[in-house]
């Protein structure tokens, strides 16, 4: 029985993994759950799973959440300062981050340094801090179990391989909605149609990212920090099947790939089970579903993204955080019909352009650039609207 | 460095062996080398890899091979016993068995006596003896590689997995040269059409394997004894491109997968390193020659040998070497024009259907076992002429 905290538990990644522990009754104890802002659901979630804590990090909503709650056992706790007590919450063995944002990150690290094993499924954590956060797990002697499907499938592959025998790690990539598309379509298309993404269901914010392929360039850059692997031996390649989640190459021309339904509950529970296996609740694959698997190159004239990923890997420091906040600013005031479809890699190539990089940077420096590279991202925005 | 004795040095895996070993220099070195009848390539052999020790099996060849190689430091032997002295060499670390039919049987046997690794690329092997090579293996601690592409990707994809997590292993076929054609066509087709294989370079005997799909029905009888893993959960699936050399089906809902280039020298190089990788001869991967890969089931009504070998595995005791060794006398009669392409299964059905089957067999009651099986095959086709 594993005893987990759930940081994030109203979103897509938290409400799967709530679904991953009833299934596994015998396997997971929910004993920790916070949520941003919803405490609507954080309220039904505390009278469901009882747990040893919550939090609301959003605080003017706490009252809101106490009042519905009302008599408990279960600690209420918001804030940052709640998100960190629940991150080092004694009984606690598995921390599953899936915050959106920064506002997992503090977290993260507060998990890590507690020796709690850490599911990882905000990517922002190991984009913007990568090096801080590998550098404290090394130092604590914690392992991350990745919760993407992509780097789950990678850290598979990789179970009783040597990373000096990786040649390549590819990350495929669906495509998203606008792959059969010209770049002419694409450039006018409206926030609903990025929205219909053809394979997984997921947050609106990774499904936008999804359709400029930036969620790739994340992913390049987030496989680069948890497998230690340099960004030159890491690639994308087109997978409009979803099957095939990622795969790796290795120097005897040996490739392994991880294969499964494109669900998320499989990585969730790979990664709450600490990389071992449980019949859950997640889908099997069968031969007609497995069919016909295509591969193709990514296409960088329709898709910038991935090269901006790689830009901001190359100059290293406190660049990935700046790209990944203007990301962040960029892809909202798309949803919000304040840009265009390439406004968003346009914004993030300005960012990244004007960045005044910090070469060897301490969180505070990470969390800086994150706020200036929001700031210079909304200027950008305005001056092009 | 790694001192290896190979087995059926002058054979389709012996001389790739050879090359594997050509290429990687600083890790392998060729202390023993053993063929069946082929002195002359055997001579050449000597003359280029001054091995310690030399074996022609075909006693009545030693003479010409003693003369041909003329004053060599390479102690020159024959016959069984020549066998079993090359497979028990004290310098040696690694045994590769790749001699054909029953004829590796016992050399193997005496290699993990002697707590030698063994790459295991002689089927017969593990087809006809699988009980008492894994139980002896065990008992003395020794691990086996497997050779065959199709093992060696299973055994890849279960680096750091349990066994009791695999809910199915699926070994791929291409489907060989008559996949595409009708019951009709198949079954009045020479075996010149048999020979044309559309993706891998191998022996007549495994070519003609591989029309009748017999090959995959003793791929899964090994993999049975490999990765003790049931028939129940051993499946075939038809993959047309040789590219995903074989799957691993988790109970999770996950999926493992091993891909390579179709050529021999990778799963050579892996069984000879026990598991290891190195940057070898291999042929590697690229996006363009992965583009589309495709599944489906087989067919058992035009090809009924796995069917059969499922029969052989549920009898156990000496079914499965009856039909291997069938299955040889067969093929050869199907090679020399003596029988049509459903005379091989046809012959495998009658042995099988009229085997007295030894529940627990000692080596003596496989080796009657499969001497019975060859007369009753002969008489079998001398009857059907």
């Amino acid at each position: 029985m594993r005893q987990i905290v759930i940081l994030g538990s109203t979103g897509s990644i938290g409400t799967q993994a709530l679904e991953v522990a009833t299934a596994l009754p015998d396997e997971i104890q929910v004993i920790g759950l916070a949520a941003g802002s919803n405490w609507e659901l954080l309220a039904a979630q505390i009278r469901q799973w009882k747990p040893a804590v919550a939090v609301i990090y959003n605080e003017s909503k706490f009252t809101d959440l106490r009042d519905t709650v009302g008599a408990t056992e279960t600690k209420l706790l918001a804030g940052m300062d709640g998100l960190l007590e629940a991150a080092t919450w004694p009984d606690a063995e598995v921390i599953l981050g899936a915050m959106m944002g920064a506002a997992g990150l503090q977290p993260t690290l507060a998990a890590i340094g507690a020796h709690k094993a850490v599911a990882i499924a905000n990517k922002e954590t190991l984009v913007a801090a990568g090096q801080i956060v590998m550098s404290k797990a090394r130092e604590n002697g914690v392992t991350l179990w990745p919760v993407d499907s992509e780097h789950s499938a990678l850290a598979q592959c990789l179970l009783g391989e040597k990373t000096d025998d990786i040649t390549k790690l590819t990350i495929t990539a669906s495509g998203g909605p606008f792959w059969e598309k010209s770049r002419e379509e694409i450039a006018t298309a409206a926030a609903s149609a990025a929205l219909k993404h053809p394979t997984w269901t997921m947050g609106r914010k990774i499904t936008i990212d999804s359709a400029t392929m930036m969620n790739k360039g994340l992913e390049m850059i987030e496989a680069h920090w948890l497998f230690g692997v340099p960004m030159e031996k890491i690639e994308v390649a087109v997978h409009r099947q979803s099957i095939v989640h990622s795969f790796v190459s290795f120097r005897d021309g040996s490739v392994k790939a991880q294969l499964g339904a494109p669900d998320m509950k499989l990585p969730i529970q790979w990664g709450l089970l600490g990389g071992t296996r449980a019949a859950g609740d997640a889908p099997h694959l069968d031969l007609p579903t497995l069919g016909r698997l295509t591969f193709e190159a990514p296409d960088d004239a329709r898709f910038p993204a991935i090269e901006l990923a790689r830009a901001a890997i190359a100059t290293g420091g406190t660049a990935p955080a700046a790209l990944n906040a203007a990301n962040e600013i960029a892809v909202q005031a798309f949803l919000d019909g304040e840009t265009g479809f390439y406004g968003v890699t346009d914004c993030v190539a300005h960012v990244l352009e004007n960045h005044a990089n910090c070469p060897t940077p301490a969180l505070d420096d990470v969390l800086a650039a994150d706020a200036d590279a929001r700031r210079e991202a909304h200027e950008f925005l305005r001056s092009v609207a």
